[in-house]
């Protein structure tokens, strides 16, 4: 745990009232209360996990077993890429020095097929060769066909003159090691494995890897006010959303998950059911009952356990709890099922990218607003919003964290910083693609 | 097929020697000879599988077997979202009619919380309510508990009073159907189901939903030249990227890929698998052996079948093969491993989004380069590279079609458009993450 950890003992739940745990903590959360910054809370869950990233958690794997996974290790290029001098194009393998300025007409010598080890070439002929065919020795430039007259290859067997423009020494060969020379670092241990990394493997003639292990997250919504999908829906209440926004965001991120189904305002059904999954996760991660009602479950459940609930200057998403249960990480997402996807994208995605180099990074990119925003001034909002085709970014739905319909009709998250209380349209802001 | 198909009939093939293709075909391609542009060649594709897209191929499934495909009919949604008028924040439930401008002292009702159905709030009085808690009969507005003297609940049971600022009616109430309204449409047909999309139909209370089963495609890569990952490599032949590199790429996609190994030179053998495999598939597409070169196996292989081959007007990437075999669909790339990608994201990938939702489309962005490039004018370019913190793009390796490693180090795709034979630092251009 981070060094500013405050365990948080909240008294004991009495089911039907308001607690006393609202009037005994502050109710107030402006900056005043030293607010975490993003990039402290984010730090803080890095520091988590980090146990996490060890060498018993790697495993070898082929290829095909690995789209997805972060690189375990550094790995340098057995051979060169490319492995032997080749033809960039269906053309003649010349001897630059055998033609002068004006060109020359030369014999044309017996083709070479790419894959065949070529004989070496007769000193003034032209040799017809394949695109990725190796360069015979005595050659040292490809003059493609269509600069040839005639400008196409002549019958094999047949005897045949080609005249061909002078060229320079080199020219479309693709010389070896020109993409990575043999010994070199191909791909830097943490990388994410996607299908140009497989392929540039696959081109270096590795067969396997050594991958991180995905982790296995036990993922709890909570509330008497949530209902299964599927089910009659009573007055009052919610169908849960945060469920299957999470779980599929996390497997989308690779991570196994665990669901258990929704938990109540009980504490003690949702402290025996965290105990009871304990042992076989590797992280915990629950919705709900982290804020400061009067009803939060999950500060109860974690009363005796080494977590701290705090409120991070982000909107939305403020509340967060952190720790462990029962030893095994444990992070309190809020409610709301914005704020949930936001908690995941700004604090566990990207932390576990940076760990386990899987999944890939968000790349930060620029987009002017396509209108004016507010933000409250001390804190991190993250909006969504659509990226338009040209480079402006709009808004989808406002601040409200409850806008599922509005989240699905967005492709981006957009973040106004801490210290911004107001953007106009057309003003840059950092974007990340969804 | 396409109104501009024209059958491609090659002659039988000479193993060990060129064949007489070679000299019957234009060996030149330049746009004298009515390239494809790009545009017109995914129209062709999208032609070629459109059939693809039936009722029959449907499937309803539980929301968690669904994530990365294609919905496949117009959702409306079942309920609203909100499903009732409820509290934005931990606060006072209160008539807003109750508070003159200068703020006023009422007494406290019982608690309200989320999943509760209330009581009627007894005129004149503020009941604490929970975020997400319905609003109760006779209020119109939430304080925030923050903005009430004293900013905190009082202990449940016991008398009190509280002082609360004049608000007005509607502040912090979630109003139903604010969301979404019940009976409109939700998510479209053809939507891609990602995290947020999911938990949209889960707040919706929807547990299964129809949706596009994956098409299973038959990856096979030719050439005399290519060798297994994990086996000896002999002089002269290259490891088999592009298998990976297309598989990985498929499979990210959402596709079903069957891989049949290498297939050699010669047409006969490959025309064999094709057979033997074509009965179990919904698409073929081979790399290698669609060019002008003497030894091109796909072409040889596809004759007697509906299907050309043609230039399309892109770099890398540009000769094509298209049209079907034993009547499934047959896309033929390139033999580079750069010019399968690039084959697979400008023609196959936006064709699959297009036609089946799956999977989600890129979006266009648009990025500063980082240094000027040079580019055939004729033909539409793509480019790799990295797209860096500042918003500019950087591009990795040459034009040259093998440089996997550089690839590897890029998360962009460059457009440089047919008509545009240079750009300068600083000039925008369309950038595709990967």
């Amino acid at each position: 745990m981070a060094t500013e950890s405050r365990t948080m003992h909240s008294p004991p739940h009495q089911h039907g009232h308001a607690s006393t745990q609202a009037s005994t903590q502050p109710a107030h959360s402006g900056p005043a209360h030293a607010d975490h910054s993003v990039a402290r809370h984010r730090a803080a869950v890095a520091e988590l996990l980090t146990g996490l990233r060890s060498a018993d958690r790697t495993e070898t794997l082929p290829l095909h077993a690995v789209l997805g996974r972060g690189l375990a290790y550094d790995v340098s290029a057995p051979i060169s890429l490319p492995p032997f001098a080749n033809s960039q194009m269906d053309g003649f393998a010349v001897n630059s020095a055998d033609i002068p300025d004006g060109g020359a007409d030369l014999p044309v010598a017996d083709p070479l097929p790419a894959g065949a080890t070529p004989a070496a070439l007769e000193s003034g002929t032209a040799a017809p060769i394949m695109t990725g065919a190796m360069i015979p020795a005595g050659a040292d430039a490809v003059v493609p066909v269509e600069r040839a007259v005639p400008d196409r290859f002549p019958v094999p067997g047949a005897e045949a003159t080609v005249w061909l423009p002078a060229t320079a020494a080199g020219t479309f060969v693709r010389s070896v090691g020109s993409d990575v020379p043999a010994g070199e670092l191909a791909l830097a241990g943490g990388t994410f494995l996607g299908p140009a990394q497989l392929g540039l493997l696959a081109a270096l003639g590795i067969s396997e890897v050594r991958v991180h292990k995905p982790l296995t997250v036990l993922l709890v919504t909570t509330g008497d006010e949530v209902v299964e999908p599927g089910q009659p829906l009573p007055a009052a209440k919610i169908y849960d959303a945060n469920g299957t926004l999470l779980e599929s965001a996390m497997r989308q991120a690779g991570l196994n998950v665990l669901r258990t189904g929704i938990s109540t305002d009980r504490p003690e059904e949702l402290r025996a059911l965290l105990h009871a999954h304990a042992p076989a996760v590797d992280l915990m991660v629950t919705t709900g009952g982290v804020s400061k009602g009067a009803y939060e479950v999950v500060r109860q459940a974690m009363d005796g356990q080494q977590a701290e609930f705090r409120h991070v200057a982000m909107q939305p998403g403020g509340p967060q709890g952190i720790g462990t249960f029962d030893a095994v990480p444990f992070l309190g997402f809020p409610g709301n099922p914005v704020s949930c996807l936001v908690s995941f994208e700004m604090f566990l995605r990207p932390v576990l990218a940076e760990l386990f180099g899987s999944p890939a990074p968000r790349t930060p990119l620029r987009a002017r607003l396509a209108h004016g925003l507010t933000s409250p001034g001390h804190k991190h909002q993250v909006r969504r919003g659509s990226l338009q085709a040209d480079g402006t970014v709009r808004l989808e739905g406002g601040e409200s964290s409850h806008l599922m319909h509005a989240l699905a009709g967005s492709n981006a998250l957009v973040h106004v910083p801490e210290g911004v209380s107001a953007l106009a349209e057309g003003d840059e802001v950092e974007v990340w693609m969804l």
